[in-house]
């Protein structure tokens, strides 16, 4: 009984990632490179994309950009970013049970007709906020990055640390709040690097614009990328 | 197919709200009121509560508290709570599938031989961090709060009305910070109205302590109530 429940298990990953390949082919095909951005609710994932999309391109790189708005319910941020002349395509979770916290492989599969990936070399799929199980599910992405806010605390890597190892980026955004919070910043990249020696982290204030170039650099690095098979 | 796979996903909704029951019976029985605190990642449970909680009991009120710590993993969070010598129990959901991103019944119920519940009246569950999930699971409470920080934005209760929805008391916390943010208090205020006209919200700094006594009262009172069946 206990084995017949595990194999069931592995079958719903394999699932997800057999359509997360399918998910990245697409992508490929259509010369398309995916950030999959993560962050816990309120940390400015919108207003740090907000930031680095006029006009549908990054800044200064000419990247052109589309953006998949995971969201429960609603569609505030695409409405904030559309506004940029950005192409976005909003993406609800509310139809599953009582609202998905997190996006998986086949919700992204079915937003793909919607997507207009021959206008964009770079799709960013903004997903749900939560720091948990959006690090468990591939959806075909190129890579993963993550929002920190520092009004969070010092803990947060110790404490979800499956999404701080996911990333290769740990953007830690509200800068601009450190002289008025008892945070250390020490601590907190200390706690990161416990937890993905491997990570390259941004200090980043979304409001004022600091440090928001090198996001935008790094996006702009992730678009110029050679395809590598999923 | 599709129906068969519906009516399985109502028997587990089932399967929570029996165990939910079950636990709210063996609370009942042991005279304890119980609290299901939620948030996200960061939003200041464990601080608020390390405010209220001093020696065991709410301040003022002699209302002796225990606290059942919910996380993905680690303990962090249940040892600043137990120096202050309140009887913690710590949770975790990392053994389940990735580490679960809240708490259900039945991990409650597996829970309940480590509550000292012959000590206390009041045990106030620090679920996840997670604005989604945790507001679908009753786990044998008497009432549900959630904090949300000042920090994360006007627009959370639009984005996770499930959360907003479930919750009697929303904690407004960090307002320290309010001078420091361009956030509008009256449209957070006028969000949440619209989301759950019937929530009553405090203002609260759990840094600075000021508003706190009102979240203790608040706490006292739910631990005088009469037992309703669940």
């Amino acid at each position: 009984m206990h084995r017949t429940k595990v194999k069931v298990a592995q079958d719903v990953l394999d699932a997800n990632d057999t359509i997360a390949r399918a998910n990245r082919a697409d992508f490929d095909a259509a010369g398309v490179r995916v950030v999959n951005l993560m962050s816990a609710p309120g940390a400015g994932k919108t207003t740090l994309l907000e930031r680095v999309l006029a006009d549908g391109v990054v800044r200064d790189e000419a990247v052109r950009v589309g953006v998949l708005e995971g969201d429960v319910q609603g569609s505030l941020d695409a409405e904030r970013l559309s506004a940029l002349h950005v192409p976005v395509t909003q993406l609800n979770t509310a139809p599953g049970f009582g609202g998905e916290c997190h996006l998986d492989a086949n919700m992204v599969r079915a937003a793909l007709p919607e997507l207009a990936l021959d206008e964009i070399e770079l799709l960013v799929i903004e997903n749900v906020g939560n720091l948990v199980c959006p690090a468990e599910f591939r959806v075909g992405e190129d890579a993963r990055a993550m929002i920190a806010s520092v009004t969070e605390g010092e803990d947060k890597p110790l404490k979800y640390p499956l999404m701080f190892r996911a990333c290769e980026l740990v953007v830690i955004n509200k800068i601009d709040l450190l002289p008025h919070l008892e945070l250390s910043l020490e601590d907190l990249l200390a706690n990161l690097d416990r937890v993905n020696p491997h990570a390259r982290h941004l200090l980043v204030s979304a409001r004022t614009g600091e440090g928001v170039d090198a996001f935008a650099d790094w996006l702009a690095e992730v678009a110029r990328r050679e395809a590598v098979p999923a």
